[in-house]
């Protein structure tokens, strides 16, 4: 059962680009709607909603912008996108499944000098109004496996993209270890079938029975 | 001399629409420029950089949204109009006007129910790193004084829109009490040469002899 105020269960992917977040968010989509018969709403961050989309417009191809305007146009997108979609659906009992939520927000701006991850935190938190998924999936590259099509020594810009995907990485598994009880981490390199199943396997005990 | 850890002049104005925050705005810069041969730097919140005008878009425009949302959406704003051009100006010594700053955002929202002032200031204060002005003016108007056009009894919306202004104005001079070093409150039906004196007389001792 959920531990939260409302009768929805509330499931988030994170993960790097390419690790099959959307993927694994429409399995086990398919798979509880056939399953259960229960209400399933696909979403994602940023961007699940109408304003949200104009927000993402903002983040991914507006202007350079500092640290805090980013975390806020994230928090923004995020506060919108919960109190218009993913609360309403979780307090009518959905099951919410998220393709990135505030995690992300804390593992991408995490590594940089300004900004703490504590503060970065109270932020996203007060965003949402402290609501947590039930279950977070990590679907977790390591970083090492990802450039095989490198064939020469990499080049400055190469470097620094894997050096950014190992940080991510890292700040991802310490988010896991700090709350066990909400994350599992699953090696994202594996077959897909095989990912959907240890999915499900994390998720079936919230959805009561079939 | 400024408190703060910059060589620049911080000015804000605030109050309601109609309040003539624009007008004595534009006369402070006129006149610091010409008495004193400052850089004057004059904008406004929400929307005095470009991204920002697309935020005020969505702020004004958009979608409904919940206070959480509309808090995050002048916060974002904020911080990016201060990263990108209030505090740039303020390092190479401008003198920055502008037509409202985050005391707007405490004075609007305060009176909801669902955020308190202290959440409202700690991030609207994590949105500008903490940046407030030198000098904050308050053009104050009497609601009562406004509606002269009204014959009849006021209707719902009247009302609504009178007792909106109450609560906005008493949230002002709430927060002009609590910093009296920083605000001055001027009558903002007084003659505009009048109140331009008044605003000259408070910003003067931080320019420096003419």
């Amino acid at each position: 059962m959920s531990s939260t105020a409302h009768p929805g269960v509330f499931v988030s992917f994170e993960g790097g680009d390419g690790a099959g977040k959307s993927t694994q968010s429409r399995l086990l989509g398919e798979w509880v709607e056939r399953e259960f018969g229960r209400e399933v709403v696909r979403t994602r961050e940023p961007g699940g909603t109408a304003m949200g989309l104009q927000l993402r417009q903002l983040v991914l191809h507006g202007e350079d912008v500092d640290p805090r305007t980013e975390a806020l146009l994230y928090a923004t997108d995020r506060a919108h996108h919960v109190a218009s979609l993913v609360r309403p659906a979780l307090e009518r009992g959905a099951v919410v499944i998220t393709d990135r939520y505030l995690d992300s927000s804390l593992a991408y701006q995490a590594g940089g000098r300004e900004l703490g991850m504590e503060e970065l935190r109270d932020l996203q938190m007060w965003a949402v109004g402290g609501l947590l998924p039930d279950v977070t999936i990590l679907l977790d590259l390591d970083p090492a496996l990802l450039p095989q099509r490198l064939t020469g020594a990499p080049d400055r810009l190469e470097r620094s993209g894997e050096e950014f995907h190992r940080r991510t990485r890292d700040a991802y598994l310490g988010l896991a270890v700090a709350e066990p009880q909400r994350w599992t981490v699953l090696e994202a390199n594996r077959p897909i079938d095989h990912l959907a199943v240890q999915v499900r396997e994390r998720v079936a005990p919230l959805l009561g029975s079939a």
